[in-house]
């Protein structure tokens, strides 16, 4: 039973890496969350828990992969956005891939019931594709993409539950935003429901940005009495933080200090340039 | 913001379709299974809790894709072959990697408390890649190494644990197996430890091969009253059935019986012809 | 001026290698022939001077590439099939797609003066692909393809350029014709024009099929003497062999012989089985 | 002999299309002209006749493919760079391969008689890959790439053939110049054989490069008499200029022009800012 005899097969494997110095954007897509968010019942359009939860397990995949510069998440998506330079796994497509939504698929389930109140029931599965963007003005295309259909999906799905909660079949409400401009579903909400679109959260409208911030940990006051991670309060408002590698220290009035970074979340415009102007990533 | 605008840049992704009428292979890897084992206590060198609930996760795959005939699992590792002629998502590769990869990873999540005594203490990750096949003794080559690879690495880490038991450190065992042939390792094991190789579990010699069964289910008397699903019995050793789509009806001897087909695991010998001339997998 | 600072691009070549164990199928195809013919007054629907030369281009590709166990040619285009297990430039796709065109599209020209009676006027150009065929029977069924191609291409042509030699406008002929069956164009050529397809030239019906012919070649009487190379006879009809590398010596009766082969030209049926039975090429 | 019944293998043929945005370079390169430089007698290191007829080739690709914004020859290879924007043959990769090298073979042959002195022996073969250049440093580093390489070989080719013309073994000479800095062979050559290698032509230091020129041909006066075109003097030294598509025309001083543009060789510096400055080619 010679191991040699059939090694050969592994000459089947095909080189498989992607084209250097090119953003390389991994997406990834729930399968079937039509159905799994009718399971579970997720509330209609938006469930903030379960929305949370795809940021942790995003989250998740940003601290195992410190190469990802930002994240996007809407919807049962979420995009990793991979620097230029990048050579993880040697760049290999598969490798990325795979290893990146399992460990995204992974965590979900092993979040859940942080976030979730209803029990899970069944496994669920995302896809994934990678796609590579050689211009920085291709990669802020894609995120605007990405966002410009959140925000018309997010439109378009708060109108149709309030019209189906006002009592109109799915059909009837569907009919009735059928061909229908933005301004105009903007207008039925206000005057028939009394929203104003505006005014609706942030992280619905603009879906989830996440990215990485360096804090500064303070780690032992000199007389050697330890203290809390002050950076990774789970109670702030809008901040899935998450705690990376640490990088070098310094001691600062009587307290040694540990440069830090952590995934931070947030709901921003990354369509405009402000967001690019304020923020260096694409260098 | 109009959607338009950005669309275009989904004409980056690039097809990435696999060769027609050949086997596709998608092998899965656990991602540093070496810390994980180690981390859950994982028993040494085979955790047979462990090694049940990757089949578990590798059944639910196959339940999900039926055009799987045929898996195969040792180790943190699994192979899936999809028939010849599976049109898949159109054979799209990434589509094959990730969905796949992430519902096995998703289920191993959630089935670990099913299955193991100790909590999970953070999301494993697999890696996966696809290998095409495009001859029968190319894929039967391809599943021997695997199983050859399952027969030698647990021959040395039987041999290896049973030294280290026995008193030697991690080192001075190593040095000792160094450069021995498996006659050599099976007499260490006999000699020095009154083990018969030949008597260890099947399941770690062999790993473990998942197939489908067909089997009638017998779901109605025709008096009305229904009865169990005779043919889903976990306690039923060394089996991890699952049952898939019912196929068709019959009635027999005054009861209804649907046909339907079931994943059944064994820990057989596929390297040669018997398996093969046993089972018709591969017209 | 340092070269290492640059070399770096290098590393901007992906691999291409075809999958192992697969028929690889290369097929040129001229780029604008219907202009080339056209300039270059080709007999209609078939000038023999330029199939010809065609076939004369693809010999000189076999010479240089023995892996190549058949080639197919039909008007302006032709396929070469390389055994499954060739490893010819590591199976690297652009280093065989591009050296066979090249070297095809080079022997067009350099041997266009010995085959066309018109000086060439421009250089043409050929483009290719490759294409893997993972079975026998997917192999067949490609040349079959190509073969029937070439029937129903020629019966059409034959008709159609009948009909406009008897007067019909271009238009016309081609109206004639539209929605006709096979049978239906066989009887117009017999009732209108008194030709029997089947007595057809056979090159026109079937193409040409270029395969290796093992020959013993007389190179020295004993005596010193030494005497031509008979099997490389261009006045031989329907022959356009070529001289491979001669393999081994013998002597008989006083004789040294080479052992050769070379290329050799037919016209033969390659859809039904007895081409296959006769000839061992799909081991 | 149903068509239909084959067709379906042409479902085998992969899609090869290259990512969308970035620069596309082909390049090719002589297979074994080591061996067709001595059998054709080239002059050494350089023959000024065959890098023309070289030039003249890739002058006749860049008239086909009028995407190509800059070709780059030297020895016996030639860098063909399309436009980032280009959608010639939906950005195939095996079209574009193959017909480039095709017709640039076939020019090879095709011109050969117009520019050497002995007769073609046989057919030459070149390779071709495509290679895609993310950003515009990319591409400057790949021609810098390119023309540094014909600087390091063409100063040592320099020194190689005048040691051996002086009368060295060509493995003395090897020996002599193994592991000498560029300084160091410029001395050899100034000391030993008079040579300022600086004095030596542009076109054999530097290469050739090919660009696009926009002329105005003066293609009638008013009174209707015809004129030549002034542009495409074969005798203009260092221009291999060859005349393009006419874009429109326009009247002045009783004559017509017509707005054109030509290829035109010339042996310049792309490694410096300088020529990147003067031309406006990387937008
Ligand atoms: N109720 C509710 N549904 C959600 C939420 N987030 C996502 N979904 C559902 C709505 C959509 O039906 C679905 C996402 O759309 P997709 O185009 O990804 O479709 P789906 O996943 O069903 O199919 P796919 O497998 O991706 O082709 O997920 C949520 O927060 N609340
Ligand atoms: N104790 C124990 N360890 C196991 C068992 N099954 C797998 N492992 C461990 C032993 C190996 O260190 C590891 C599998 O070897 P691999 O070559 O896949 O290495 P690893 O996953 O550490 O690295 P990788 O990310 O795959 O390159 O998993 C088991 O049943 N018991
Ligand atoms: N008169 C004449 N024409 C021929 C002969 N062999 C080929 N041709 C012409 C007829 C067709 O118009 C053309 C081959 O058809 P294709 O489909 O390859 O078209 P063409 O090469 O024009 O375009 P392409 O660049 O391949 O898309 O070549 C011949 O022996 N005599
Ligand atoms: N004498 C002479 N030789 C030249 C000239 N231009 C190119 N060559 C020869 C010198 C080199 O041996 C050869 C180009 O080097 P390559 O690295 O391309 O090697 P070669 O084509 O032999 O092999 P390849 O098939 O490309 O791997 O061509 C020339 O102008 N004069
Ligand atoms: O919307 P996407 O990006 O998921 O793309 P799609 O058009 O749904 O198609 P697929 O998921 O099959 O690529
Ligand atoms: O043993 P494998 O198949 O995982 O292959 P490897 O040699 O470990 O390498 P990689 O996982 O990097 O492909
Ligand atoms: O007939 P083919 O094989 O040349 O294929 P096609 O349909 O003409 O298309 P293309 O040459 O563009 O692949
Ligand atoms: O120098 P190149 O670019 O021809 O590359 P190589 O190292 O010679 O190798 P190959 O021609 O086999 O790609
Ligand atoms: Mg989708
Ligand atoms: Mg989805
Ligand atoms: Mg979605
Ligand atoms: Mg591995
Ligand atoms: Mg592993
Ligand atoms: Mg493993
Ligand atoms: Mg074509
Ligand atoms: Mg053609
Ligand atoms: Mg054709
Ligand atoms: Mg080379
Ligand atoms: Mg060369
Ligand atoms: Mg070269």
């Amino acid at each position: 039973m010679a191991k040699s005899k059939f090694e050969y097969v592994k000459g089947f494997e095909m080189s498989d890496s992607c084209l250097p110095n090119t953003w390389l954007v991994l997406r990834l897509d729930g399968r079937g969350f039509h159905r799994f968010a009718m399971a579970h019942n997720f509330a209609k359009p938006n469930d903030i828990l379960a929305l949370n939860l795809m940021n942790k397990a995003a989250s998740a995949v940003m601290q195992e992969f410190q190469d990802i510069f930002i994240a996007y998440g809407q919807s049962d998506e979420f995009s990793f956005i991979f620097k230029r330079s990048t050579n993880l796994f040697g760049r290999r497509a598969s490798k990325l891939l795979s290893t990146v939504v399992s460990l995204f698929s992974a965590s979900y389930v092993f979040y859940w019931s942080q976030f979730m109140k209803t029990p899970l029931l069944y496994p669920p599965a995302f896809d994934s594709r990678i796609v590579l963007y050689p211009s920085a003005k291709n990669l802020r295309d894609y995120l605007s993409w990405r966002q410009a259909d959140c925000h018309i999906n997010n439109l378009y799905n708060t109108c149709f539950w309030s019209l189906v909660e006002s009592g109109l079949k799915n059909e009837e409400a569907q009919k009735r935003l059928n061909g229908t401009e933005s301004s105009q579903k903007n207008e039925i909400l206000f005057n028939e429901f009394g929203i104003n679109y505006n005014n609706e959260p942030e992280q619905f409208k603009k879906g989830s940005v996440l990215l990485w911030e360096n804090y500064h940990e303070k780690i032992q006051s000199n007389d050697g009495s330890s203290v809390g991670d002050s950076g990774n309060d789970p109670g702030k408002a809008n901040t899935e933080s998450a705690v990376g590698d640490s990088v070098m220290e310094s001691t600062r009035e009587g307290f040694t200090f540990r440069k830090r970074k952590r995934v931070v979340v947030s709901h921003v415009d990354i369509i405009g340039d402000s967001f690019w102007d304020n923020n260096n990533l694409l260098d």
